[in-house]
């Protein structure tokens, strides 16, 4: 019997589900979705019947199910628990108490989904032989996960790895958070969208991005304005590279890492944003850290990092032990 | 005979030298001055004369020297040496393997002084309980130790917990480092000095402090003007605990400590600092961390807090073995 971890990603549309065996391979997976279930209890219950189907999938070979691994935002990893949610269609939930009670004993970890892609970049992806890096997910928001010797931050309570909420401008833009100037407030998907209207307010040349309204553009539209040349789309990507570079500057003063990994939507973009964000955290960084962290973009597909990103939480102390 | 660690403090003008039991106590210290020594193999002997004679002082029961931890600017944990250190008479000091050859069978660390001082914390100071806190020195510069999941946060290269050079105010005043905005230029003694400078430049009230020049104004002097009611000093003070609490604010949203420890001749004035400092962190802090990290003077007296820092390099690992 192959042994599997069920690896899960929930969003605020949809959670994916999938069987992952140890080498991080996502055997079958499923999605349910998220905003469907108005009663937490249900949405447990859907989680609960979508891991039984799966691990009775006719294709597999017969599998034993070893652990159920979980990322989810504002997931705190010592109560097991999402909590004081936002974009969810519930405040609080306390996975592992409530999965824990149809899997006895299975050993069921969660943690937000930034850190999951940090512990997945650390047992599958390009930091296997790293004991001190970060990660920086570039989404709806900014997510991150911090790696120092060779052991997740997850802080006093559970919820530390907050990058997208340090100050990057201060008084600057508002945040759904409550506060302003919030590095995920420019460094984001909607972060580079504001960018852009910011940019078409104040410059006169023209561009495609000028026949979109504010609630239809995407991060994705910018990107491909970009590849045609687009003046103010390439000067959107160069401006929040260069805000990215300089906070990235301040986490290596920080816990200098080896390396930063980036991942998600916005990475896609790979050098146009990779390229403003190495040249700004250069400029920025203290002597002594100079022309020595590398910033790298993420070696986990964006499609099944999640679920791997869950698995990799029970796989990594199954590496170990 | 009873064990004891040589615990060195090393400081641009002194290097304090003490023998340290396992509680803590510093039993007999003395003193080099740092600046006398133009060739490093000297300032490296004259340490060693100073251990020697140390350890055979006649008032004390005999003793057995089992370590020896020094706490120096710009130190690295791993390599065991100060590098390119910018305030010493030479950049480059292999203090590790200098000693290492006169005391080879003996362990010996090094590490810089912030983190020299988050180390006594924890093994002797209010921290004893923690695994997840930070100590920042307010002196010359603004120095950090980070401890996260009970281990002091190195980073890669043996240099991490530079929190006095992340950029607290862009384009902010010139640093020593080269960069501007440096969170030391406006969190230190130097730096309040700045800001008092700025605020007799700005304002027209009167002040004793407009009596002084700027080589001649100490911390410690504006400290007593603000004891005696002086609006400029007291005003300075608010500023500086405003700028240092937005800056723990994001401290916090990177590795979330349970509390924030302040060590070094500005947290003397106690609530004058700690009080705006801890208004201004709650206040740029996001909601999930709000009210909950405790921002707390060092227990640690200034006088030994550098040899026993220093010791407890070593009596950490022998309180865990």
């Amino acid at each position: 019997m192959e042994k599997v971890v069920a690896g899960i990603d929930i969003g605020g549309t949809n959670t994916r589900i999938g069987l992952v065996n140890k080498e991080g391979k996502v055997l079958v997976d499923s999605n349910i979705a998220t905003d469907k279930y108005p009663q937490v209890d249900d949405y447990i219950s859907a989680i609960y019947n979508s891991i039984e189907i799966l691990t009775k999938n006719p294709d597999l070979p017969s599998v034993e199910l070893v652990g159920i691994g979980i990322g989810a935002p504002n997931a705190n990893y010592h109560t097991g628990s999402i909590e004081k949610a936002v974009n969810l269609p519930w405040q609080d939930v306390p996975l592992a108490d409530s999965l824990g009670k149809r899997y006895p004993n299975i050993n069921i970890k969660v943690t937000n989904d930034a850190n999951a892609v940090a512990i997945a970049e650390m047992v599958y992806g390009n930091a296997r032989k790293l004991k001190d890096f970060v990660v920086i997910t570039l989404g709806t928001g900014l997510g991150s996960g911090i790696v120092a010797n060779g052991e997740l931050i997850y802080g006093h309570d559970g919820l530390a790895g907050e990058v997208g909420h340090i100050t990057a401008v201060p008084n600057g833009r508002h945040c759904n958070c409550g506060r302003c100037g919030c590095l995920e407030t420019y460094v984001s998907a909607p972060g580079i969208k504001r960018t852009v209207f910011e940019l078409l307010a104040t410059q006169t040349i023209g561009s495609s991005l000028r026949n979109a309204s504010f609630n239809d553009l995407t991060a994705k539209d910018i990107h491909a304005a970009a590849l045609n040349g687009d003046h103010i789309a390439l000067k959107a990507f160069e401006i929040t590279g260069e805000i990215l570079g300089r906070a990235l500057a301040d986490v290596v003063a920080f816990s200098s890492p080896a390396a930063i990994f980036i991942f998600g939507g916005l990475a896609e973009a790979k050098e146009m944003i990779l390229q403003p964000a190495k040249d700004s955290m250069e400029k920025y960084l203290i002597n002594c850290f100079k022309n020595k962290v590398a910033i790298l973009p993420s070696a986990l597909g964006n499609k099944d990092a999640g679920i791997v990103g869950g698995a990799s939480l029970i796989w990594k102390d199954y590496s170990i032990a």
